[in-house]
This record gives structure tokens, sequence and C-alpha cells, in this order.
């Protein structure tokens, strides 16, 4: 008899979360992934910690109690520093935010100890990261770049639009910094949309400045506290994919058809927007999204 | 005995409506106005017809019962596209909405009967314009522009990334217009934000190519509609502003403190994000919005 993989459950308000996910496989190839984004209630943003909660609960707990996971990732800025808390204390799994693992990464990259974090409006109102960079004894200048997401959603990654538009947010965030007597060798991306351009970024920043990455982070963080704590080591090695013909399989578990990535299962949920969430999440997760499903979290 | 002046309710999801608030002020100078953004479920265009309609429908009769609104201009065309019917069924005031104001120019303006209309991703999803404008026997050929509002939100109108987006989108759109067989002669401002844009897109539409500002037409058409009907002539006439000590003002109306603006009294309200509102809602109403008051409508 085989023992069923483990399911790591990811969440996003949108679909975002998916470069997170992206850069998950690879380090738990083992692993099935179930990926929630809620939709039809974002932007989370503009609302109150204790709505933003509430909505983070309850797709943790529909991927800890309808999917099965056994770890969860909140892929997720807005919710990373607002709820990781109260879903922490709602789900009997270990949970990883985005956030920490991104000003982590910036501790071991900067040497200046002073650091750049482009974001959403929502995350930079948060100082969630200045928190986390401090914590890691590290000075943090933020910067809401509210163009970055609809270029992004737009498709215009390669683009002449972006690379100028990166070009005018970085001088007046290295500008910024410099007059508030910072010396900053490291920009964090500190918005799960921002991996698609992060070859724009590196072509963009002074000479020496180093580009984190905070979905690699996160998922370099998570594989290490999965195979640490989550599943005992026999467990994680012995995990193996779905066979065809498996009562998961029929439940919708989408496989890659090539043979280097055979393993890989992933299934995902929207609340809302499953034709957007399926034309544009294949960007975002580097390949099909599979099928998406809808789900009804309530209102 | 002086009577109160008639008061107009203004409903959009958000703030941009503010810019079909600022076209009325002129047009109805007598009236005062209540204006009230749904900030708290914004984006409307990714929900059902059914939970926008019961929205919309709230924000009506908020306007109606406690703000006392004679008339109400739907000032969001994804509530004009798909609630219109049920607004106009539950509050007992004349109701307009911005779409059909918006075809009716583009008749007068075009020659050749074709008609570009840009929009949201959400207002060019329901066709509502194409609708409109195939009821006056026109043909209009509908894009999303998704960059345009964060780059109004960004406060970059006069910048030379948004008049080079707008020629792109400009030259895709008039490029798929003709492999459609269309002969555009006009061009609608199909979103609340864009009239904000409207002298970029005069400087860059194609020679002999009009602009129709929906928010223009719908204050237009508000006005008419108002001093016809919802009011007798007398009763417009006779409307004179507050005074101050008036149990009015002292309920938060807003009155300009220059002598050519003495009369005009505008109430602005939010469901949420009442910072954001304050600080970007000027650029749309052309002035300060006043204190913005935040009301709870229910989840």
């Amino acid at each position: 008899m085989t023992e069923s993989p483990p399911t790591i459950g990811v969440f996003d308000s949108g679909f975002g979360g998916l470069t997170v996910l992206r850069a998950l496989i690879p380090r738990l190839p083992r692993a099935r992934f179930a990926f929630i984004g809620d939709t039809a209630r974002l932007p989370y943003g503009s609302k109150s910690r204790r709505t933003i909660a509430r909505y983070a609960v309850e797709s943790a707990q529909f991927l800890v109690r309808e999917q099965g996971a056994e770890f969860i990732v909140i892929a997720c800025n807005t919710a990373s520093a607002l709820a990781l808390d109260a879903i922490q204390d709602a789900v009997p799994v270990s949970v990883l935010g985005v956030i920490e693992p991104g000003a982590a990464a910036a501790r071991v990259a900067s040497t200046t100890g002073d650091v750049l974090v482009i974001a959403t409006d929502a995350t930079v109102q948060s100082h969630a990261y200045r928190a986390a960079c401090a914590a890691q004894n590290l000075r943090a200048f933020e910067k809401a770049c509210p163009l970055l997401v609809p270029l992004v959603e737009e498709g215009w990654v390669n683009h002449r639009v972006t690379d100028e538009v990166i070009r005018i947010y970085l001088g007046e965030l290295t500008a910024e910094a410099k007059a508030d007597g910072l010396k900053p060798d490291t920009l964090v991306l500190g918005c799960t949309h921002y991996p698609l351009l992060r070859q724009n970024f590196e072509r963009a920043v002074p000479h020496g400045v180093k580009v984190i990455d905070s979905a690699e982070s996160t998922a370099e963080a998570a594989a290490r506290l999965f195979n640490g704590h989550a599943h005992s080591p026999s467990d994680t090695q012995s995990g193996c994919p779905i066979q065809p013909g498996d009562e998961q399989t029929s439940l919708g578990w989408a496989e890659s058809d090539t043979s280097d990535e055979a393993e890989i299962q992933i299934k995902c949920f929207a609340t809302d927007s499953v034709e957007k969430f399926e034309r544009l999440g294949s960007r975002f997760l580097g390949r099909p999204t599979g099928n998406v499903e809808l789900v009804d979290l309530g209102g």
C-alpha cells in the first residue's frame, strides 16, 4: 500500500499567489497542492483587519477540512500582514506567511542593513515589511507601486511602458530613501504579482543592488518548515503521486502530461471569476492551471 | 419662508462618479447634492448581477430615505448596465444611468454611424454600450483599457506614460474596429474616471474623430429630466441655498467659500476608505470634497 502524498494548501485573495505556488513546486516535488483564490471578495486591501481575518480563516479552513491540507502557505501580503495569527489559531496545521521570509532573505542579502520594499498600497500602509525588517535589524523604506499589478495583469511584462514605469518608481524610491539617510543595497519585491517583473527590476536597479523575490524566499522557508515539522522525514520520502484511476485523481487533481512533471498535482479553486483566473493564472503559475473549480465560502 | 433646494442623489461604487457630479453642478446650480461611493464593496465588476443590484439598491435607498434625494443619478457604468431596472423599481423617484446618455450623444455626433467605446473590462463584458448604441442605430466597437483607471488614480494625468498608453490603446482599437469593417468617427469615454483624460484623448484621436465625455452627456440628460419631471419649474426656480445656521447646514453640507460658488452644496458619503476618497476625490470633483462621512450599508 502506498501512502497519499502530503497536501500543501496555498491561499491568496486573488491569483497573484500562484507565483508562490510556482516557486513551491520544484522544492516540494512529491506534494500535492491545493490553491484557493478568494476572488469574489478581493481586494482585501481596503477592508478592515477583522473582515480580512474572517475571510482568510474561511479559506484556510476550506483547504484543511475540504482538501486535507497539512500545511498552509498564505501567499497574500495583506492576509499575511493582518490575519496570520487568526489563521494559526483557527487551523490545526502549520501556517506560513510571505512577509517574514522576504525580510529574512533581505537580512542575508544586505550588507548596509538598509533595504527598499515595493508593494501594493495596502501592504505599505500596514508597514508589515518595516516591522518584519526591524525584527531582522534592517531599516526598510517602503513604497507603493500601484501601476505594477495592472501592468502585469494586462500582460505588458516585456514592454517599454512597464520598463519606464519601473524606472520612474525606482528613481523616486531611491531618492526618497536617500533623503531619509538610508543606503539601500537590497530591493524586496513585496507583492505576489512582482515576480513576473523580476528580470525588469534586475535590469533597472543600480549596480550592486540585490533583488529579493519574496515568492522564492517564501517557498524556500516553506520547504524547510514542511520537511522539518509537518511530516516526518519518512512520510515525506515515502510520499508518491496518486496513480491514474485513483479516487483523488477523479476528484479533479490536474497532472502534468510531461514525463519530467508527471508527479506535479495541482488543484485550483476560486470564489468568483473562474474565467479570468484560468486566463491569467497560467502566466503566474508558469503552466496551465487546469480547470478551476468555483467554491462558495459565503458572503 | 423659503423652500429647501431640491436634492440630487448621485451614486457610484467608488469615487470616479464624482466626475458626473462635477458636470452636474453647473447645470443644476440651485440643487443640493448627496453623493455616495460604495467603496467597501468595490469593484462591482467581478460580482454577479444579483449582488450588484442589491448593493446599488441599498445605496439608492440611502440617498432617498436618509438624504431626501428627489432624483437619482447612477454615476457608475457597472451599476447602470446591470442594476438600473432594480433601482427604478426600488425607489419612488426618477433614476438615470450613465450609459444611454453617452450613446445618445454619440448618435448626435456620429456621421458614419460607427463609434468606438472604451471602458473597464466589466463594462465591456456587459456589452451595455453596444446595446445602447444599437438602440440608437449605431454600431459600437468596445475595448477594455484596464490601465487607465490606475493611471488616473496614480495622478499621472499629464504624463508621458499615460499618453503612450493611450496611443497604444487607440492604435489597437482603431485597427481592430477597421478589421471588423467599421468606419468610426466618434469615441465614447465609457468610464467615470476617463473625463480626467479627455484632453489626452482629444490630442490623440485621429483628425475628425469626436470625443464624447459620458459624464457631460449624463449631466445634460439629468438636467433636462430633472427640470422637466422631478420638480415643477416654479420649484426649481424658487429653490435657494440654505442659510448659515440652518439645520441642514449643521448636518454637514459643504458650502464653497467663494462668492461665485456660494450656492453649491455637496455632501459626500463612503462605505469605506474615507481617507482615499478625500485624498483623490477632489481631483475628480474639481474642488474639495469636504469631510466625507462613513456610512454602513451592511455586508
